[in-house]
């Protein structure tokens, strides 16, 4: 039995706002139960200077954790002075998701930079984080169309992310903390609209996992991610 | 006639929603018109160096904007390695004005971090952040006295902040960014529910200011910040 | 009785020295009793990257303190890889203090970098800044016109500064460092030569501050800052 | 074809020299072609903060690559005064690999520390590196065993890595450069010596990858790790 | 002909100004002509972690420049961030020099820090910094002495520093910075009261140097640290 | 009697090993006994901003030792955030050293960087970095010389480095680390293919040394030089 009394193959409830702040291109405000992550989009008319000249746009992300949306309180980084390892990882791994679907030649030469900060942390923020970015990207990229700036928006698919993990020796899907605190194996899935896989970490956090695990988890993972792909193609119809 | 049609001395609607946020001993969003700052409270049972032992406690006060709660997007601070001398101001002033209404002895050898951070910026953000503060502050010196750890809450007082500056000559509260972006001066106040000042700020940005303009400011911002202890009050009575 | 048996109203001994060192465009050693600050004013033919081609000027402002300019010693700020809260807020105030005397427009395109070194410190370092940085900017400007670079100094009034406080209950004009570490209020006021505010920043140390109190410590404020003028006055006359 | 003419399921040349350097307690420089790593595991009789009175070891590791290791220079980060966040990705994949494979609790509270500098990069790097880092452990782990401080290693297993990635179309073993910098999907996976997965990171780098090809790149790790281990086993039998 | 119209042995004037601040327990102005720095002894009850317990002292120092004792204003190495690694340099030499002739074990645990702060410079500083610096700290050993807290000054000998170089073609005494700037070859000499050598530090700038060169640069610097410490003398028995 | 039982004027065996890697324009593991040293030279085809348009070259080094090339593990510098004084000051050592004997207007605006990274310490890593260098700037040099770049090699002499020092009573050459940590003096002496001085540095550790010794030293070193240039020379024609 979960801790929250949830089926292994059932998500917490996901409730996707958008609009949340007035001044960004996208501002969405994701929940994954307890789990709160506000994604905004900033649309900049230049690029890094990698990329100058070359006719192609960017898509990059930050992520960060106000200091008490965990259950004790984190040092600020900003106080600190540097960015986490983990920090680091996970924005990385949001830019490279969000990438994944978009056509950045199509997009021109502008960056849109997605903030994911999280207002409260259960488990599973980075994966809310991507999710909720992707409709921040769309509400940015239908803006930059509205505004006639790009003739089609360069969103190529949807992205989606889910954490999956075997806890108390049965897979389950969308880990909160709790789970993830004692879990044997996580794995965090991000896949497309269509299907196609993004990208897949999987640790062993306690003994190694066997290909068999690896199978039921992206089995349910992908399971998973189709639903919230319905929830974001819901949340920009309304 | 003021951008907002409000009169000169009228606030922006203020709402204060206390718990926004579950982990923290106090979390108060507080909202001036389109300025909004969650505010979290977080005790920890042990105080910095300067006071081991010495019988007392501490409150302290961390700021931070998210990077695009504003018009246009900020870098963020976590990944430029250092907050910049604005924000390092305006936390010192909110610990200053926390501190000033706190009995530290009655509160013992334990220490409140106040965490007010910037969600969407329209102005105000360090007066919004010092008077939803205090809600926070307020609810965790409840719950020490609910947990039995003190007899009564060492708070001695409401504190309350709010701008106010002369915007096309005349003197208005409660500046929003529109007119904080205009105004020749631009005076910060933070006072206690009884009436006492624990803290004057003042700039002239452009011409300096006559003694008879910082009279009428100072009445101004002192009708004001009653309005905005009675909202404090309330917001805790609900 | 203050502990230097000065009356309420009396400042400490203020010297002015000019040319204390020799290259900088402008150099003056301040001293208000045992503080003292050097000042010098720094020209630079270009202006930093926001105003660049708007025609106008800087003028800004940098603050230290020696290690051993306090009592005990204190950690060498570039040791320590960055400036504190409190340099920061002091050397802001120092740089808007004296824009509020320059016509950055009849400057032109280059900045004046003023830099305020204590090298001892016996309370009221940052008034004294101000003060003595008024006339390392005077000659700086002074030498542009007579280099023929501008045809009239844009300094357009004097600027100094004084803090006042209630010590044992009474108002005190110029507190030393055993009365800054006393008092109950703390103020430090700027205002020009032609008596205009240009700041007022008021601290409630211990409880807050009535308005009698602020009247009475501004028009202590006011009588000390029409000396404090006279001397810089006289300062350049000599 | 290849770059490098090796059939898709081929290891590059694999060469593992123990006692590199003289001062570690294990000092093994891995090869994988031309890839070189140097990794030293270095024995300290005490454990971080966290883990200090648990009874418990802990097993960490640094990761660098020397300024000219690459095809150009890169900035040295000592230089730059911060990690990248792809350092700090792969120092951590490093340590987690490891401490799968170890008793924490049989090997008391000491830490080992492994560092792996890569003196020539040719792709590869952290998978070279986890497996150069077990060896250099199991020589520091035997150490202890041969000094009397622990009864039996606490080395449970070995552990290695290896990277896979679909390279036109193909899908291919152990990436060096060229293929590294142009393939589509790029997994690294890392396994113990009986076979369980320890990480798989799998990274669409263009198109999003299909479930089939997930499949076969595992295989193709399975075999490859298969081989290192054995290469390991006959390193330390040496 | 130099410059400075000096004889090639000639000394600038140096004056060495004790009590120059009033906190610290050694504070010294020392001129080497235009060549100004600030050192002051800073007496503190406990020693650095490497030195705890083994009933040892140590002596160390800090320099820093102020931004415009230079010709043109350097950067503020607090708002940088950082220390150069000609600030470090200077810094480490001033210290071994001083621990040159302290008997540190007769010091007990305490720690003296020399802040060596050049308001104005013209060639020198760190030779000037030493020889300064030995008068600071002379005065606050003296000052344990007096205080009862040492039977006698843990001070062995005097120790004073000067530069030597060629200057168009001729070997001088005591660069300052026309010469410096100009000059082929630089050395650093520190020397004791009793003629022992602590440091020599020769560059060539420009072309190499010969072994006769070298020796007339010792002769000169020889005679010149032996008139230094006749001042050092001098002035402590004023 | 040296605990190495070499004789006092004579050398640790030196190795030299070109193209050690294969990226950089010169690679080269230089060893002094077990101290162990790899330096490679990078040729990038612009300058520093200070030398922009100039029409003169660079040349500069950087110096890093791997955390467990030493006895104990050192922290490593890119993990703490900052170079150390002792890594700065050798960088700058090397640099100068190197920049003694090239004709940097010959090099053209172009900018040779050496990175001298210690795989291995036994004692005069420094003075093994510069001999080494110079081995790799040669071969950096002659391929642009091979390339058509450059007419002819700029480099004007060979510069080797060495250590001497005082160890119980005698003067050494070359010492390795047991030596180097119980010496009296202790000295690096750079100097040129045709016996021109570039640098002394001697220090004393103890007592203050006589002129004797550093004469003693010094032909001690110079012979010691003499010995490497022609390890040099031998290394290139190979």
């Amino acid at each position: 039995m979960r801790p929250s009394n949830r089926l292994p193959d059932q998500l917490r409830d996901v409730r996707i706002t958008r609009n949340y702040t007035c001044h960004a291109e996208g501002s969405v405000l994701i929940e994954f139960g307890n789990t709160k992550v506000l994604c905004t989009a900033s649309v900049e008319e230049n690029v890094p200077p990698f990329l100058r000249g070359k006719g192609e746009g960017w898509v990059t992300a930050e992520y960060g954790m106000l200091p008490r949306s965990t259950h004790t309180r984190m040092a600020r980084e900003a106080a600190k002075g540097k960015q986490s390892g983990r920090t680091q990882e996970i924005q990385r791994l949001i830019g490279r998701s969000l990438r994944a679907v978009v056509d950045l030649k199509a997009l021109g030469e502008r960056q849109i930079t997605i903030d994911c900060d999280v207002l409260q942390a259960d488990g599973g923020t980075r994966t809310a984080s991507i999710t909720g970015a992707c409709v921040a990207l769309y509400d940015a990229l239908q803006g930059l169309v509205a505004a006639g700036k790009l003739a089609h928006s360069p969103l190529k698919d949807w992205v989606a992310a889910i954490s999956v993990g075997v806890f108390e020796g049965e897979a389950v899907l969308d880990l909160d903390y709790p789970e993830d605190s004692a879990c044997d194996t996580d794995m965090n899935v991000v896949m497309t609209g269509s299907g196609g896989f993004v990208e897949v970490q999987g640790t062993a956090e306690g003994a190694p996992f066997a290909r068999a695990e690896l199978d039921s988890l992206l089995a349910l993972a992908g399971a998973g991610i189709a639903q919230l792909v319905e929830l974001q193609k819901a949340a920009v119809a309304a």
